[in-house]
């Protein structure tokens, strides 16, 4: 994989589901979550350190998804995670999920805005973040 | 309906069904706990003042539920809501889950600890929350 | 309210919440799919039956929504709810997300393509969906 | 490990913890079923199979949890399932959670039983089921 990609896998389970059969649109986000939590602790920036100490706040501001082939009970599904784009107090991240044979069941997309306490823009991102992301930007987005 | 009792009305959603085509057993407790944020409004105890006060801390400490009939999309289900005992530090709450022909889907229980910002057992519960749950105790349990 | 607006409301309860105090992204979707499920259902075309009979699928290919203020629990929301575009086999609907005094929370937008049951494109939406959805399309849409 | 116990790990997600910073204690029970999900797979009755063959019902009829210390975001746990009991139409799961420290951090049990497809009880658990899951009876209960 490229080195500027960083992978979490799941399976999808009962309760991702819903009566139709397939994993229902909604829990997509929470994967895709789950999936940048991982990563977030894994480049040195847990969010549970930083919702605690609440120097960084970055709430999603942006989130998108696009369904191709639906996923079901049982499947096991590897989130392909990438940086989009970095800007002055935001950045982009993307997710590919694909199923064990590789095929691309969803794509996603989240964009993080950097905040102050009281809820207004930050002047910008901090270089922490900056440095600690910068190495998964890509050109060539995994979408 | 019993003035004793509370009532509280939502639907199935597509969301709350897995791919067994019924409620997923694990959201009947959301809907529980949504029935007892309403309560709680209703007595003058809204959750939100009390978790952004910090000063009363009820945490659950035990939850159960037996499922009698299937819950399905579209159902609608009317929750009934009770006091089933109060102690010196704890009150037990029961739920009763009914469809629009009036049968019994299932029925719950949560139990509320008070605790002190440490974490440790409150000394008691406080005359708010006893004065406010107290007419809605009753001998006859819903279950 | 507009004629060609459907109107949803619901409250934000403690487990839309995360950690962070506001309401977890991915859960407004699933307020959005009951608002839609509620619109269904209003228009003469509930999930259930649609799933039951399986003639009509209409799975999400898409979802996205933007965040502009934190919810927080005991929030009340209304959710106004419009049909965007109608094409050929899919259609958009949008979603305001408002607090009780107007303001602005979030937008979403979902686009439901019907499939057959191989999970082919259909050939088109039939006319039963076309005339049940149209009185609620507009141009000015609610984002 | 006892081998009579099965093993499943998972961590505390942003969307399992709830305004007051600790899993939603409703998600529990999602996390217990994520347990028993990887467990039916590990003795060869993966749920998406008997769901799609639809020979096996096996729905949830009681669930229950006590809690005992607070899980938060990031923590890493633990859980240790173990068959409780296994009777004519019916078996009972329990789970311990614990965190990394081997602190005990709450302890669930569900009860599941054998039903027709008309919903009424079967004539028994299958052989299938009762040698698949008796070496993980026991009788000091992990509870």
């Amino acid at each position: 994989m490229d080195p500027r990609h960083f992978a979490y896998a799941f399976s999808v389970r009962l309760h991702d589901t819903d009566a139709a059969g397939r994993l229902f649109f909604g829990h997509l986000f929470r994967h895709a979550h789950d999936a940048y939590e991982a990563f977030m602790a894994h480049v040195g920036l847990p969010l549970d350190r930083l919702i605690r100490e609440g120097e960084i706040l970055l709430p999603l501001v942006h989130a998108e998804a696009d369904y191709h082939r639906p996923l079901c009970q049982g499947d096991r599904v590897q989130v392909v995670l990438a940086i989009d784009e970095i800007r002055a107090r935001s950045f982009a991240v993307t997710y590919r999920f694909e199923t064990h044979d590789g095929t691309l069941a969803a794509t996603a997309k989240t964009v993080h805005l950097r905040i102050n306490r009281d809820g207004s823009p930050a002047a910008g991102l901090s270089d922490e973040i900056r440095d600690a992301i910068l190495p998964y930007l890509h050109e060539d987005r995994p979408q």
